[in-house]
């Protein structure tokens, strides 16, 4: 298929800023793209050829969206699956496949998945509803501290909290959930993986993340992680792995954690760009956004190692203010050396809101590290 | 005045190739953007926040156009300049100022206007009608072989033509023109110097450009230039001083002939992003479409040196080719390494059209400008 020309069609479940970071990268190459989404204020509608309004969770929506596309990929996992099994065997290319997707969706089946596929993750129970879980901890099934998460999708941390005492269970929504033996960590890594049409694999550089203990959102992504080389390439071996075994096509973050004892436990994946790939934009050889399209088009991937040392920071509302967005001090940042913002155009601030990031680059990774710290703790998302 | 805010607006003359990379870089900082263009085709309406059809060169549609805007800038040169001077008078921050566009629309006056400058340029006679040109000649007023160029604006090398015999005159337009001194020279070098409007000021590397010896457009840029340093500094302080007497805001790019005897002559500017200035993309710490939204929007100008080196290939129509347009080939060329295709979505090929530019980077230069070499012989821009 000649993808350079206007009878080829690329549609994208999802107009949110990770769609329209894809959408810029696909001007690169030309490419006539199409969107869905549930609103009409979506950020992406500015960069798309044409724009859908419908629910992603919508059958018809997806499906009539589909049948109009030769390509099909996603900026969210949160899509009505069935449609897009119905389109795949219609001849519609889906990447990320359906399977795939109904496997990531829900986390219980999800952690089967990798442990079906020996594949290293912490040792987890599955329950229907959060209330069995008092009584697995009861009768010794559960050992106190762990983790408790919903297996229905949460976003940005929600739908996990890490229960200390059976106290911590209260008011937690009564659902399927897994309960994960709490393991003791040294690291946050992540792993982005490209894997084209053809197979054709190529990984991006293990990052590290450092999280922020509240909001339990990304702080900073660290490009290259400052690790020892053997547990990196322990790392890559078993994205590599995770990419295979779900026979992926386009770019899969795999986020994984190194344990005490320097064992990789994969924590969990996203068949998409993601939040640690961010720094690639200024970074690396080949932005994550233009090798997902390389990807799932199945033209050659580009190289994924990197130019310089990258750290991003996302950019949240700060605690206490809600309403109109300022973003104090940006000025201030842009004169600090090797620094890109990259503002979302969200309107409105709220805590903890994911409202831009900011990408520092730098021959020395230990000086962007340290911009970087600066950058922190100079910008502020606040409200008029 | 806050620029992250959607009160602030910013203009844009022209809505080419030009003006859409430069949106992309808007983004970032969620600028709202309104572009002019006479085209309802035109490239940049696929990332603007507001499109208005009308003529650049039409005192009122330009006018009204930046009677709607904070800032106001352009990505082409040919607007109509009265519309930019009222519009300055009235408070408008209009960036080129209209001033320097009004020298610059004229080939002899931008001439003069060095000459005025104490800035290197090669010896000139300007006449009202080429007819004059013959009989200068004869009187030995001129003397042969020389540069004739049209004083008004011409695109991509049209206007100018290498005078050897008297005859090489007919057919040439009888407009207002200048004769130049035909200086040999090794290299033709460029320097984009930004400059903010509260003064602010960062050059660019020294790149090379090779020119395609039939179209006189250029085929290479290689950057760094592979010129020895002491002749990069002088062409970096005359583009400096260039800027400054325009006192300049925004990009200038300063496009220089090295001569054998390695004095740097400047040859002519355009006072925005620019053909030379494409690989900043990916070898720059800071994109030239970032650089000149930092400087028109007084924002601190990011980092100009290069993060690997870069050689810029332009895709233009090939000869023999009308119609349809065909990348042909271009999967092997993004097979190969640091290779990044921008193409510009022109539907319809001609010879020597400008349909897009491919980057290649590499931590070596030579190797970069290696593959460039490949990506040149490989790909085809043809019609079906």
């Amino acid at each position: 298929m000649n993808y350079f020309s206007s009878d080829f069609k690329l549609g994208i479940l999802g107009g949110g800023q990770l769609g329209k970071m894809l959408l810029y990268n696909t001007r690169k190459f030309d490419i006539n793209t199409s969107i869905l989404d549930g609103s009409n204020e979506a950020p992406s509608k500015i960069a798309c050829n044409a724009f859908t309004l419908g629910d992603l969770m919508d059958y018809d929506a997806v499906y009539n969206f589909g049948k109009q596309v030769n390509v099909l990929t996603i900026e969210i996992e949160n899509v009505n699956v069935n449609a897009l099994e119905d389109l795949e065997k219609e001849g519609v290319k889906v990447y990320p496949a359906s399977k795939t997707l109904r496997t990531i969706q829900n986390k219980a089946t999800q952690k089967l998945f990798y442990v079906d596929n020996a594949i290293p993750t912490a040792p987890f129970s599955r329950f229907a509803y959060t209330s069995e879980v008092k009584e697995a901890i009861n009768n010794g099934g559960v050992t106190l501290p762990f983790v408790w998460k919903s297996a229905q999708f949460g976003y940005d941390g929600q739908g996990v909290k890490i229960v200390r005492t059976i106290a911590d269970l209260d008011g937690l929504p009564n659902v399927e959930c897994i309960a994960e033996t709490l393991v003791p960590f040294k690291n946050e890594l992540s792993v982005i993986v490209a894997r084209s049409a053809s197979g054709e694999v190529k990984s991006y550089p293990v990052v590290e993340m450092e999280f922020h203990p509240e909001a339990n959102q990304v702080e900073y992504v660290i490009c290259p992680a400052r690790i020892d080389a053997e547990v990196a390439k322990k790392a890559e071996a078993v994205a590599l792995k995770v990419s295979k075994s779900f026979n992926h096509v386009g770019l899969l973050a795999v986020e994984m954690f190194q344990t005490e004892a320097d064992d990789i436990l994969v924590n969990e994946v996203a068949p998409r760009p993601h939040n640690s790939g961010h720094q690639t934009i200024e970074a690396s050889f080949t932005c994550q956004f233009e090798q997902h399209i390389r990807a799932i088009l199945d033209l050659p991937l580009g190289r994924t190692d990197s130019k310089v040392g990258g750290v991003m920071v996302n950019l949240v509302g700060a605690e206490g203010y809600t309403g109109n967005v300022i973003y104090e001090n940006i000025d201030a940042i842009m004169k600090m050396e090797g620094v890109t913002p990259h503002i979302y155009g969200k309107k409105q601030t709220r805590p903890f809101r994911k409202m831009g990031h900011v990408t520092i680059v730098n021959e020395d990774l230990n000086e962007a590290r340290r911009v970087a710290e600066e950058v922190k703790k100079a910008i502020k998302v606040i409200s008029a």
